[in-house]
């Protein structure tokens, strides 16, 4: 790889090869390509919103926080520590020394999802054209460190730069969502950022730390959760605060999906023997399962949308989970069940004219066998699009055409980037409307749906499907 | 959408964009294109022929019956019953809203088969030439409610004018098959229409109509179906009925393809608690995976071949179920696995050269790991083509894509259209065509096969595959 | 098919169709057409090479040891013993007979890749212009008949003819590996020929032959393998055989991909039973995880490769294997885990320097479920290329469209040919370069991938990524 190599990007990126399609596919990309981003799901720490707070430099903007990047480095030998992850602010001699092994190993990402946002950032927002390499990483760590200094890159400013229309944020259901409220009462702030119900660690009776959250969620909520009625009583209080304050949807991931109903005594029954400590592996799965399905329940009465992001095996590699934590790269998905999994909990909230369900996978097995013959059943469920390690082209023209037959695209969720890299999140949705833009226009050119109507799907897709599925 | 926007079928529709590729798929397709139909499995009720039953009315011919279109309004929000299902007759008025119903949403079927197959339809046989909307869904309804008046569009012509060769039918054992004998002995039909042994329902012991089913085999066949000896030789005696009544196949679906021999001692057993009503879950599902072999077994013997179509949950939605009953748009499928659970019936009749068996799947995993494996070795097996939720042109090219490396063309079923949809038959058979033209003209563009073998492959897809694969 | 009909080879074969796309494709091929084999891993017999026996005729050499020919013909209804498969040397005609079928059945092949590779021998190495069929077999027999008559056709000459840089064969622990010492003292010889450790059946306890090869490895190794520590040092000891050998690899293939370790303890008590002959079925599927785990332990050490080829059911078809044995055609891949199942393996060893490990797949399903997100963060896990019944060109696409977004080219383990049909090496690596051109071609057309950066990738999947990750 040689040096001062220019880095751009070419306006057709990511549309179709074959000269005919392509032209169909500018013309449906143009009609949707400026329009603002609605973004239902993701990581950012709303603080930084609220704050406004600086970057301070390439590395902690753009590496140390991003898994994404992180592990593909990990699996070149760079150890997390020289990225930055678990230790406190860097010195810039080691931020310098983490972006070069960033771009020295340039190369490692081609063909990946990260290497075309980070090139769409590079050269979209902090304006670098020239290709990252060993010889010119510091240059591109200048250029960058200079453009965060001033106040157009702060992240109120990229906020509105980006477009963004609304932003979801995700929150542990016993924050004060301060930040929030910060924002929505800052007048000379009109942005929507809006926080997401994420109770997964309160349905998870076999986490140590269970107890204890459960005792900070009656402190919080104040309701007693020493039993099975009051426990669920505090989690429809802490569901109604964050209605009041923005949230339009619930997020929950666990290894399985399933949603077994127990018996309410049974129900109450574990729950007590988890609150004092003795609860099995077995009896703590069947109450999560149960609560998940409490969840639902809820959401018919107080309307939060509800997302389903489940079988990941979080943490496999455990030395690195407690040298470094958790989200640090080393969660790795497994295999998957809807149809049966979710019977229990469809059979009594699917039709519920104030349901929504948005089923994500990472298991693509699901999207023609189980999730596009739900979606096309159930008016309450809605085909996620892919997820974390699928959100990537060839990935999502995957999912187009596995879920499409069955499903329409209209029981498909809209794109969300569920991310924690800010930065990204223009390339992340300009990404999936150029696939989209892709898909459509072969079915264009194929002469399987006439171009204004493909016009109007992606639009659709754009704009009309996010706001339906999440009901924003 | 607009209104009184056109409706047409492009003569390319289905072929790939590329133009070098889609001269070579437009030739191999006209080689094809005229052919008569081969229909060897599919649902369309035997009385229509028989009595030449003219159709009534627009929504009980296309929208009522058809659970591919329902479910999708459904999921759209659109009550079952005001689609007719589940009720008597419609009123004008009634059926008049219905087809509106469709209509409006038809932005919901882009990119879906049933748009493809719809507009095929309605444009070829109806001669609609408007695209279906709210403002043009009774000028539509008019337009095919004049055509299907008229005395070409009874089903004996129909069945002429689409060029059907033979139509299997799908038939309980129980059935005397009058409709089969009486267009068999009606001098002035020609055509070839033939039943279908299904016998599900007899072989899962659990099912609370089991001995009553019985009890009617029984008194059919002449036959006491007290022990498991006489069930057997009823069975026999039914197929034999079905042989001598022109069937060539059997077909199962069952949640899973398990098909685990007891030994025989056992399996009495378990069939004389299932007759006294005494019979366990497991029990019950032992016994039928025993007498899917027993199936197996009599193929040997009478020729039948043997179709499986497993691992679909039926009737998810219990209150869908309950108000409106089976076949309604409420099945999902699951996964499926067929090289441990085909074992013991390959190992006993996998090479006797008067067995057949034709393996559908909706699960696409099990095509390249499982399918194209087994019907590359055992003679008797053949890999059926897509079905039910991915009958259509995505999952057909992925069909191909992973079938045809270990399997070759010749180990394939040929098409089958599995419907009830009588008028959406030549629109299935003709996109299966275009999409295998498409396939093989691909090969041939990429040199990886003359072009004159592709033209006799797509011959022996539409006209050799379906007569071996059906002994027809 | 008609007799007579030409059979050539284009230059641009599997090359993609589309105009532009293909000419990207054709300059990426250009840069590794001509670069040397590297082939890690197979299953050539050392011995043809250490004596350079002359191949008798066209059927011994082409259909008789082929699994993947075999099997397709007698799907097709041909006894295996017509093909050669049980029996010893064929008389003339009965080779002949044998290669009649073959061409006879030509047609049956289409569009698979076994058609592929024997399309590519017959015209590149034999100089056949003939396409086969029954009327041309004979022809096609004689000319190459007369090839393999001349000294140019013997093996060590095809070896450099092919220009296989190094060729890895499959050995039994217990073999003295005397062709590849034979080879390696041999001044007229220069290839590099080198084994590898294949210790599946000393792994598994519940196999009736386990005790005696036991015996057997302890009259190899000089060591007692009477107990487990005494068993572990027999293997470390042929271990550092090989290693010394010029093994850089060890090969595994289990019914699944499970490496729980047990305590010592109970290893070793597991052992002892089943050194008495009086394990479980259980409990020796239990040792032989464990002992999975053992020999990457002993990898840490020795720095032998680790390779993975699980999840196959042997001998599917009874009969056939207890008429002509192992590995005629008969194994069917069934669905495989590795999330978890190697998790107490990569915990163990993951983050080892001196581990590597890499994991092949006929389920596809893990691709991008598991595989890639594994190799995209362990430093020692690499993403095998397909494998057997998917390594072929659809499947190839879908592994590199599967595997690329979250581990990249890098790492990717580079081709395996994983054949014992010699002749079909130089086709087999031909095939991926050029799919492997393919692939890249199109992230250059959409823009995804500068045309200088391909060049390297495709530089590296054909010369780097086998060497780095078979450590050549």
């Amino acid at each position: 790889m040689s040096a001062k190599v220019a880095l751009d990007l070419h306006p057709d990126r990511l549309l179709p090869a074959e000269p005919g399609q392509r032209a169909i596919a500018r013309r449906l990309y143009d009609t949707v390509r400026d329009l603002p981003i609605i973004s239902p799901h993701g990581h950012v720490p709303p603080r930084w919103l609220a704050e406004d707070i600086p970057f301070t430099d390439p590395t902690s903007l753009l590496i140390t926080p991003d898994h994404y990047i992180n592990r593909m480095l990990h699996a070149h030998g760079a150890p997390l520590s020289d990225l930055g992850v678990g230790r406190g602010p860097l010195s810039e001699a080691d931020a310098r020394k983490a972006f070069r092994l960033l771009c020295e190993h340039w190369s490692a990402y081609r063909g990946t999802p990260v290497r075309y946002w980070l090139e769409d950032e590079l050269v979209s927002i902090f304006g670098v054209d020239v290709r990252p390499s060993v010889e010119s990483a510091d240059h591109i760590y200048d250029t960058i460190a200079a453009r965060i200094a001033s106040p157009e890159f702060r992240p109120r400013a990229l906020f509105h730069e980006f477009k963004i229309d609304t932003l979801a944020t995700t929150d542990d259901p016993c924050d004060d969502l301060s930040a929030h409220r910060q924002l929505r009462e800052d007048p000379t702030w009109d942005g929507r950022v809006i926080p997401t119900f994420r109770p997964d660690k309160y349905l998870e009776p076999a986490l140590p730390t269970w107890n204890a959250d459960l005792d900070r969620l009656a402190d919080v909520s104040g309701v007693d959760t020493g039993d099975l009625a009051g426990f669920i009583a505090a989690l429809e209080d802490r569901r109604r605060y964050f209605t009041e304050n923005g949230a339009v949807s619930s997020d929950h991931s666990h290894t399985d999906a399933r949603t077994d109903i127990l018996p309410e005594s049974e129900a109450a029954r574990i729950f007590a023997a988890a609150r004092s400590g003795e609860v099995s592996v077995d009896e703590a799965t069947a109450l999560r399962r149960h609560l998940v399905s409490e969840m639902a329940r809820m959401a018919c009465d107080d309307g939060l949308v509800m997302t389903l992001h489940p079988a990941v095996r979080r943490n496999h590699h455990t030395a690195t989970h407690e040298k470094y934590g958790a989200d640090v790269g080393c969660d790795i998905p497994i295999s998957v069940e809807f149809t049966d999994a979710l019977r229990p909990l469809l059979n009594a909230y699917g039709t519920h004219p104030n349901f929504q369900l948005v089923l994500f996978t990472i298991d693509e097995t699901v999207y023609s066998r189980e999730i596009a013959p739900l979606a096309g059943f159930y008016p309450s469920v809605y085909a996620g699009v892919p997820w974390w390690f699928i959100d990537a082209p060839e990935a999502i023209r995957r999912f187009r055409g596995a879920i499409t037959e069955s499903a329409g695209f209209s029981r498909t969720s809209g794109f969300i980037d569920d991310t924690r890299a800010f930065c990204s999140i223009p390339a992340r949705h300009d990404m999936s409307r150029r696939l989209d833009a892709g898909f459509l226009s072969q079915l264009v050119a194929e002469h399987r749906l006439p171009e204004d109507e493909a016009v109007e799907a992606i639009g659709d897709l754009v704009a009309t499907n996010p706001r339906k599925a999440f009901k924003l």
